[in-house]
């Protein structure tokens, strides 16, 4: 996108700009979970984050399939948003100490990522819709469908264990 | 908090550091509002950013209660996430030529800062009472329902006004 230029004109054109955002957004995530997958020392959330993983690597693909469906190449473009949110999880594991308290730390970390794909999953379902394209708002809700479930799976294992064994 | 050394030790001191982050977060909105508020069109949209920029004022109090309550003094320190949201909100801003579209986009922005103000405070609630602290659990979880209301709010707002005139 133009810096000197104001590129937007048609909520076509900022449906496109989201979709590029959120492209560049899961191939962030899809880099950074190994990390995450090698930090984490529970094994439930070890599991959880490598399950994600795979489901991120489809994300990438249902977003490749509504570019197409959308007649754009799939294209990703700077997203300051989830590089900030991820410099902050790395950030605060850098500096954690005890394996259980990283723990709560890395799940929460994971829950911010997931809460920015949820606002943005959201808006672009509504777009989509707002746009006429039900095709590709259905492809969307899949994905976002399956975001809200991993952060409700993430909130139990916090909740259930991850918190308690951090505290003790 | 220092770069070559795990300054935290314990389940209290991430409580803390979430707690600084957070700080850190909504002092960023009170500053970032009120240029959203001048480059939103809709009255109704307008009207919702300055009830929330009250509504941040409010939140911020609240956080230096909890410092307070547990015993630190109220402190922030950087935050790439909210950072990372707050200048994609204004790259993309930047870009627009059409209010309309503009309207769709300053909404969906601050949908993005809602939800990680959502993630940040379930998370502190959920720390604080697996602490013992359900006092301070107790104040946090309002602003979280205030944060949860303003982003359905804005959903609402979003499909029933502000898409329909950006995608016409």
């Amino acid at each position: 996108m133009g810096l000197f230029s104001k590129d937007i004109k048609t909520m076509d054109d900022l449906f496109l700009h989201a979709l590029q955002d959120v492209y560049y957004a899961e191939n962030q995530i899809v880099k950074s979970l190994p990390t995450m997958i090698k930090k984490a020392t529970n094994r439930d959330l070890t599991a959880g984050f490598k399950k994600h993983l795979e489901e991120t690597e489809s994300h990438v693909s249902r977003l490749e399939q509504v570019f197409k469906m959308y007649g754009s190449e799939p294209k990703g473009h700077d997203c300051p948003a989830i590089d900030g949110i991820i410099e902050e999880a790395n950030d605060i594991a850098g500096e954690i100490a005890d394996k259980d308290v990283l723990d709560a730390a890395l799940i929460a970390a994971a829950q911010a990522v997931e809460h920015y794909e949820i606002t943005r999953y959201g808006t672009l379902v509504a777009w989509a819709q707002q746009l006429g394209r039900d095709d590709c708002a259905a492809v969307l809700q899949r994905t976002l469908d399956e975001e809200k479930a991993t952060d409700k799976k993430l909130t139990g294992l916090a909740e259930r264990k991850i918190n308690r064994k951090a505290a003790s």
